[in-house]
């Protein structure tokens, strides 16, 4: 088993999870609860200096984790698939303004298409942008999604197909995301995590739960030991496969955003140190 | 490419698929449509004689493809494990009475449990109640399920897994079910597919739609042609693996069950004559 979590140094919440936060809001309260890390999602960042927020984020103790998210890559329509490079080249400015080693890519998928045409249409936009997140020195992360968004959000399913695609690029700057929530049903995922952190591609993880019933598919997830995954166990392989981040809680929840924000940290300060 | 579809001979289907009618119902409108086979859920029956129903059935020109269903083996409870051998007998049974020769097997996964328990737990039903299928000459196909179901519904989530499983037990009476709405996002599918068939293992094909987007993770089932998925390119698979019997149209959806019943069929035949 993996060793027990006795501290939160190794914590990292997502702005997402605390939603009705502004992004000051969390850093102050991540900051105080001795949270050791944050993921910003970009929508936080408007309206804001970043290289200033990014100031912020470290004033109040928290490392920054990541930057989410960039991708998107896929569309039947060409002055789209353009616009997604550019955008993740600004995803990538961005990040270096925050200080932040690393973007997720959440790779996109057109349902007009088929999903070899969108993973092609994957390929294409990383060998556009990876020249230039090398240039800056930031880390791109493929985030495989679960088979139920592999409509629209991404065709990038398992670990295997991760893994395929970081080690096709061979960068030190492109490697996998591992999310608990999209991967725990693999039955290859134990295997594919230890070659993901064989090849150096292991670059983050993500922990959450799924809730029996989900009754949303986007904003139903839950907090750890709320739901049917062994996230102790992922977590072990992580770590087998030589990992050592921090472990990332991304929880899109309208009930716990319904919820008071500070009982809701404790809960996920609690969860984290019992259940993860 | 598959070819056309020209006539509905091959068109199977399920009785949830048009759930509003009774069974005596859609037997004589299927039959009416010169649809030519159906499978039938074993809500259904309740309260009628099976073999009457069969005869019935086939007094109006259809085939019976497939009772669904059975599976639902895993779980933490012992006794309830035991129940879901002794209903899956009985629907052996009911499929026997029926003059059906197939039974489609949902095998069910136990949150409180790992999936490799789950999996250990089908494995044994399996093992349970095939002696028993075989000796009534009634077929089992495993229907792997879409890993969104994974927590309660199955912990088989893909063609290779329920092909392992099939072969394990290298029955004439034990196959696999492939429904595009669980498979289609499956990047292994089509080299699945085939060795299903390789190794006389591919039982039956069930098609509708993945809508984008998709409302309801049980009941938003799309026709053929209102979503994401290449049927068409799918059942070229199926059948270049050697099957040749129904395309088993298996929609649920809250959406064409609050239609007028008699449109929704003619919308099927035109989809599967179309899209599929």
């Amino acid at each position: 088993m993996a060793s027990q979590l006795t501290d939160l140094s190794k914590l990292c919440i997502h702005t997402i999870t605390t939603k009705p936060w502004q992004i000051e809001q969390s850093a102050e309260e991540f900051g105080k609860a001795g949270v050791g890390g944050i993921s910003v999602w970009r929508d936080t960042l408007e309206g804001r200096d970043i290289t200033k927020t990014g100031d912020l984020l470290r004033s109040n103790g928290l490392e920054i984790v990541s930057l989410v998210r960039g991708g998107f890559f896929p569309s039947i329509d060409a002055i789209k698939r353009k616009e997604a490079i550019e955008d993740n080249r600004l995803a990538i400015d961005e990040a270096e303004m925050l200080g932040c080693p690393m973007v997720v890519l959440v790779c996109g998928a057109e349902p007009r298409n088929s999903l070899e045409k969108s993973r092609a249409h994957i390929r294409d936009g990383l060998e556009a942008i990876l020249p230039y997140a090398e240039n800056s020195k930031v880390k791109l992360a493929i985030e495989p999604l679960h088979p139920m968004y592999a409509d629209t959000r991404s065709g990038i399913n398992t670990m295997e197909q991760a893994n395929e695609m970081a080690e096709f690029f061979n960068s030190d700057y492109l490697g996998v995301a591992v999310d608990v929530y999209h991967l725990w049903w693999d039955p290859h995922l134990e295997t594919e995590i230890y070659r993901c952190g064989e090849n150096d591609n292991l670059f983050a993880f993500h922990i959450c739960d799924w809730l029996s019933p989900t009754v949303d598919m986007l904003n139903d997830r839950g907090l750890m030991g709320d739901g049917c995954i062994d996230v102790k166990n992922i977590r072990e392989w992580v770590e087998k496969s030589g990992f050592d981040g921090f472990n990332e809680v991304e929880i899109f929840s309208s009930r716990h955003w319904a919820e008071d924000q500070h009982e809701f940290l404790d809960e996920i300060k609690y969860a984290y140190l019992n259940h993860s």
